[in-house]
C-alpha cells in the first residue's frame, strides 16, 4: 500500500520527489491547479470511477456498483489539489489520494459497497490567490456568492471570474453546481492536521468534532507623525507604540482564556503595516490584522470585546485615533457526533488509536456540513508544518488514514 | 522685506504656491535640486555676490569687499535646497533664503562688512535617497568617505557616483571639495525647528547648543510560524508578539530616563516589518528599525544597553532569537558656545526673544562643526511639521530668522 501511495503521490503532485526546495504552487484555478486535476481524474479512472467535472471545477469521481441505483446517495469523500504559493504537496492531496487508495484497498480485499461511493476532488479551497478559500466546495454546498466574488482580484488584476473562465468554465454558470441534499449520504474529508496535537497526544488519528472558523479584526490607528529626533516624548501619539499594547494584549488575553479553562482559542496579531516607516519619523498609521479561532463563536466574541475595551482604553490614554473594522465573522462548524463517532470505531477496528480533537483551520468539510451529515479526519504531519515546501507526512501517517476510511466504508456500506 | 522673502521663497522652490498638496521633491543629486540650485545662484548673483561651484556640488556665493582681502576668513551662513520626497519648501530653503535676504539687508542699510560673507548652498543634505546625508557639507569639511559612499544605491539602482556624474560633475574629484580651516572663520545655519519646543516657550528664536546625532539600532527577531488556527497559544513563538514587548519597552524606558532629570533623550520603534504577514501564519520574522537620540552621548548608550538587556530577556522568555546591529552610532556634535552667546546676543538686539535648546535632527552644521566654529538658529515652524507638504514657516518667522543673522554679522564684522 505504502508504495501504492507513494507513486500516486508523486503522480497527484506532476513531481519526480516530494523533495522540492520551492516546494509546489498549483493557485486556484490556474494550469498548475488544472494539470494535478486532470492527474486525480485519471487516477480515478484507472480504478474505474466514473468521473464527471461540474460547473464550479469540481471534479467527481463515483463508483456506483451494479446492484445500487444510480439515484442511490453516495458516502463522500475528498479534499482538493490546489496549494498556497510555495506549499506543500500534502495539504489537501492527502485527502484525495487516501480517498483513491480507499476506494483501491476495498476493491483489493473484494469489498463491493451497499452504497455509492464518491471522491471528490474540490476546485480552489486555498485563498493564496484571491483571498477567498473553499470555492468549490462552495459551490457544491450551495454556498457561492458568485455576484459579489466575480470581481475579486489576484495580484495580477485577474478576476475570480476570468479566472474560471480561463479553466474553460463559464462562470455564470458556477450556481449550478450545487448538489440537492438526496445525492449524498454524508461527506468526510481526510486531511493533514497543520498542527501537532495529535502527535503530541501519541495517537495515530485525530477525529474533530468542529471546526473553530475565524473573527477577524482590522486595527487601523491614526497616531501623528514627527521627526524622531525634535519631538519630545510627552509629547507623542505614536502610532506603533499603540498597536504594540493592543498586539501584546492579545496574546496575553487569549492566554488568559485558555488557563480560564473550558474551550481552548486562539488569538493572533499576524499582520502589520507601519507609515511612514522610516528612520526619523514618528509612526503615523498603523494597521494591524488579528485572527481568532475557537470552536466557541461565545468565546470568540468575548475576545473581541476585550480587544474593543482594551483599544478604547488606548484611544483614551494615547489621544490616537483607533478603528476596529470586522472583516471576517464566521460561526464555527459542528460537525456530525455520529460520524465523529464512527471515524473513532474504525480507527479502533483498524488498530489505531485516535485523539479527539477541534479543528483550528477552515477546510472544504466546513462548507459541505451546511448540507450533509459531514466528518473530518486528522493525520499528522511533520512538526505541524504546513503551507510549507518542508510539509510533510510520513507514507505510515497516510496509509493510517487509509486503513481509518476502508474500516469507515466497510461498517457503513456493508451489506 | 516679507515681500522680498516671499519672491525668493517662490523662486528657490520652483513654484508659483507654496500650498501644494505633493509638497517638493528634490532627491540629492537630482535634476530637480540643480534647478532649484540654479536658481539659488541667480538670486546671488543678483545680490551682486561671486558664486563658485566645488567638486562636490556645493555653490559658495561669496560677498568680498573691496576692502578685504581675498585670502580673509570668511564668516559663512548656509543650508541646502534638496528635499525629501512630497516634503516642504522650508527645510533648508529657509537657511539659503534667510542668509541671502541678509546680504541684501546689509546692503539696504549700507553695511560693508569688514569680513568676507559667504552664503553656502549645500549639496544632498537629505538622506531620502541614498539613505546618506549631507554628502555636500561632509566634503566641504573633509568627512566624505568617497570610496565607502560611491557605490551605494537608490530605489531604482543608481549610485551615488553615477548620480553626481549626472550633474556633471567627477565623483573621484569630490574630496577636493574639503577647505582649509583658515579659509573660513565660523559657520552658521539657520533651519526650522522641526519640533515645537521655541514656540511652547513662546520664544522667537533658538539658538542651538548641541545636535543630538542618532544611535540606530536593527533588531532581527526569528520565531517560528505556524498556522494561527491550529498552534495553541502556549506552543508559540510568535516574533511580532516579542517585538511589541521592545516597541512598548522602548518607549516607556525612554520616558522614564526623561522623567529621571538631567538630558532629554528621545527613542522610537519608527520601522517595522513582518514576515510573512498574512492572516492565517503565526509571524516568525520581524524587523525594528530603533532611533535613540540625545545631546548626552551616555545617555544613548545607557538606552541602547536597556534595549540590548531586555531583548535577553525576551530571547529567553520567548525562546526566539533576537538578533541587534548597531547602524549608526554617531557621536553627538557640541557647537561652539561663544557663537551660542553671540546668537542669543543678536536676538536681543533686534529685539527678539530666545529660547535655548539642543537639536534632535542632524544638519549641514554638524558636520562644518568638526572643522570650524559652528553655530545653529532655529526659527518656529508651525505645529513642528517638516518632511510633509503642510511643512510652512511664516514669512514673519523668516524675517526675524534674517533680523537675528543680520545683528550678528553688524556685532562680528563691523568696523
Amino acid at each position: 500500500m505504502q508504495q501504492w501511495l507513494e507513486e500516486r503521490l508523486l503522480k497527484l503532485n506532476l513531481t519526480e520527489t516530494m523533495e522540492k526546495p520551492d516546494g509546489f504552487s498549483r493557485l486556484s484555478y490556474s494550469a498548475e491547479e488544472w494539470a494535478a486535476r486532470a492527474k486525480f481524474i485519471e487516477l480515478a479512472e484507472e480504478l474505474g470511477l466514473a468521473v464527471r467535472e461540474d460547473a464550479a471545477g469540481n471534479a467527481i469521481a463515483r463508483w456506483n456498483p451494479p446492484s445500487v441505483t444510480e439515484e442511490a446517495p453516495a458516502i463522500a469523500f475528498g479534499s482538493h489539489v490546489d496549494t498556497v504559493t510555495n506549499g506543500g504537496g500534502y495539504d489537501g492531496v492527502a485527502g484525495v489520494l487516501c480517498a483513491l487508495a480507499t476506494v483501491y484497498q476495498l476493491q483489493e480485499d473484494g469489498f463491493v459497497p451497499a452504497k455509492p461511493l464518491e471522491v471528490i476532488c474540490f476546485a480552489s479551497e486555498e485563498s493564496a490567490r484571491f483571498g477567498v478559500s473553499t470555492i468549490g466546495s462552495k459551490a457544491m454546498s450551495g454556498l457561492l456568492d458568485k455576484d459579489t466574488l466575480a470581481d475579486v482580484k489576484d495580484q495580477d488584476g485577474v478576476t475570480i471570474k476570468e479566472a474560471v473562465e480561463e479553466r474553460g468554465l463559464v462562470y455564470d454558470d458556477t450556481p449550478s453546481a450545487a448538489r440537492s441534499e438526496a445525492e449524498l449520504e454524508e461527506f468526510i474529508e481526510l486531511h493533514i492536521e497543520q498542527g501537532t496535537r495529535v502527535e503530541q497526544a501519541g495517537a495515530d488519528v485525530g477525529a474533530v468534532t468542529a471546526i473553530a472558523c475565524p473573527i477577524r479584526l482590522q486595527v487601523d490607528g491614526q497616531g501623528k507623525a514627527g521627526h524622531t529626533g525634535t519631538t519630545p516624548m510627552d509629547r507623542r501619539k505614536d502610532a506603533l507604540v499603540m498597536a504594540a499594547e493592543l498586539i501584546t494584549f492579545v496574546y496575553e488575553r487569549a492566554q488568559a482564556l485558555n488557563e480560564r479553562g473550558g474551550m481552548p482559542i486562539v488569538a493572533t496579531a499576524s499582520t502589520v503595516s507601519c507609515e511612514p516607516n522610516v528612520m526619523n519619523v514618528i509612526p503615523d498609521r498603523v494597521q494591524l490584522g488579528i485572527d481568532i479561532r475557537s470552536v466557541s463563536d461565545a468565546l470568540k466574541e468575548e475576545l473581541a470585546a476585550d480587544i474593543r475595551a482594551k483599544s478604547a482604553e488606548i484611544m483614551a490614554r494615547f489621544r490616537v485615533t483607533l478603528e476596529i473594522a470586522t472583516l471576517v465573522n464566521n460561526p464555527s462548524v459542528q460537525l456530525d457526533p455520529s460520524i465523529h463517532e464512527a471515524l473513532v470505531g474504525a480507527a479502533g477496528a483498524a488498530g489505531l488509536t485516535n485523539y479527539t480533537l477541534e479543528s483550528g483551520a477552515g477546510h472544504d468539510v466546513m462548507n459541505m456540513a451546511h448540507r450533509w451529515p459531514a466528518g473530518l479526519l486528522f493525520i499528522p504531519c511533520r512538526d505541524g508544518l504546513s503551507h510549507h515546501p518542508d510539509e510533510h507526512a510520513s507514507l505510515a501517517d497516510l496509509e493510517n488514514g487509509v486503513k481509518v476510511l476502508t474500516a469507515y466504508v466497510k461498517n457503513k456500506a456493508g451489506d
